[in-house]
């Protein structure tokens, strides 16, 4: 693992590392906020899971994380959206390829060969993690924005052992039924729609995965709020399932990052609660 | 005056606005974040003036100031650091030239045709900023980074009655003394270097300018310090003067935007107090 570079930040220290993931077959680059309380022991770690077109980089430039992060002892670990890189597949659209792994592994061509971000995430990221920094690894939880939103969802209902806490911005929570997911997943998984089932937050809930509760906060203003993240068959499931949704529809905010930074704080701050002790 | 675009954030709007400079002879972006209050009636307005190589959109994306000038009910107005576009006099460096006007009025070929920053934001543009905008303009502050730092303290001295309040981010303070000075105040201002006091903090204070406190935050990480920076002539000028001058020279930060957003509270705050009323 090589540093690419530090910044003091908030009395804690904002990182950029980059390694090689033999996951991906390519070298990946992530960020790793430590909060001040990290010099002395093991903190909580927070994963953000980024959306389409993003980078490590682009929450942490604009995600306002770190004095929440600061104030409440949490290590904030962003990944990566895709593999990158000549020799790495793509396509000229931002929504399939690079910057649109969607948090699956892929088994079709020409994605299979690097595109395994779930096992990624889930896997090979926190081992490299738990071995690197001081983090409590029992004490986890994973949120993210609209396609991260989704691989947030997905990721922690089929782990809740794992990740304790789980939250979204304007996740993309039923993705079988919306244009994003009919595009990447046949892409990545092939036709057989079980398949997609899997990753897909609001099948898992029908399918009987769960979690104890869920925070959500949504701008009615957004532009992808009807056609790509209507909320309304993952609030059915998660009632029907007695999962304790949090849905705040948000009135006048939109997709960007000007609505994520305004409700980052509650977001770690309900994290740190529930990874508290 | 056209819109270019508008987020809701933290209760507030955070505007991107461009206009036909009169004095810059070019069209002109800025950014402007209206909080909450703004909506009741007029709020106090705090100028913030970027550094070297900055657009409006620098601190707008990296600079955290929204969550608490909503809590204050500050506006925040954030100036390009010069005019730009084809047809305005350019070099190929980073510190001279479209995004380095150092806040002067130009007098000197190439520039002196359009690089009238000192004379753009405190005229033409606090004036279209009260004509649009629900600004008490008896309640302005002003504050920027390294060059707007520069910038802050320069024209907060000269117009003492216009601004009740005045901070910095590392700031030139004696940029007749350093090497970024030297080779942008004889290039926009000629050889004569009695003009080039007239832009000069430390000898403005030295020539009887007075304001009666700055609060100025430095990282002692900072690579621009020894050679840009120092501060040694600024305190000591402020201290002759009885300019109460809080100098905090934070351990571990350098000069990005990750050391302006974790003390872009304090100096929000700062101001708001001073504004209030």
């Amino acid at each position: 693992m090589e540093t690419v570079s530090t910044n003091r930040a908030f009395g804690g220290t904002q990182g950029v590392y980059r390694h090689r993931s033999e996951t991906c077959g390519c070298d990946m680059t992530f960020a790793v906020y430590l909060p001040p309380q990290a010099e002395a022991g093991p903190c909580p770690v927070l994963w953000y899971l980024s959306g389409l077109t993003c980078t490590h980089a682009n929450v942490m430039e604009k995600g306002e994380y770190r004095r929440i992060a600061a104030e409440t002892g949490v290590i904030i670990v962003c990944p990566d959206t895709s593999p990158r890189g000549d020799g790495i597949a793509d396509m000229d659209t931002y929504d399939l390829g690079q910057g649109a792994g969607f948090y699956v592994d892929a088994t079709e061509a020409p994605w299979r060969n690097h595109f395994h971000m779930y096992s990624y995430v889930t896997r090979e990221l926190p081992a490299l993690i738990a071995e690197h920094f001081p983090v409590d690894m029992a004490r986890q939880g994973i949120f993210g924005h609209s396609m991260g939103g989704h691989g947030a969802l997905t990721v922690a209902l089929k782990h809740s052992d794992t990740y304790r806490s789980v939250s979204a911005f304007a996740p993309i929570s039923n993705p079988i039924a919306v244009p994003w997911g009919q595009k990447a997943l046949p892409a990545y998984l092939g036709d057989d729609q079980t398949a997609w089932r899997h990753y897909d937050a609001t099948a898992l809930i029908e399918d009987g995965y769960k979690v104890p509760e869920i925070l959500v906060d949504q701008g009615d203003a957004d532009n992808f709020l009807a056609e790509q993240l209507d909320p309304a068959a993952f609030r059915s499931a998660c009632e029907k399932a007695g999962v304790d949704l949090t849905y705040r529809m948000q009135p006048g905010y939109d997709h960007s990052y000007y609505f994520i930074s305004t409700f980052m704080a509650d977001h770690v701050a309900w994290h740190a609660e529930r990874l508290a002790g």
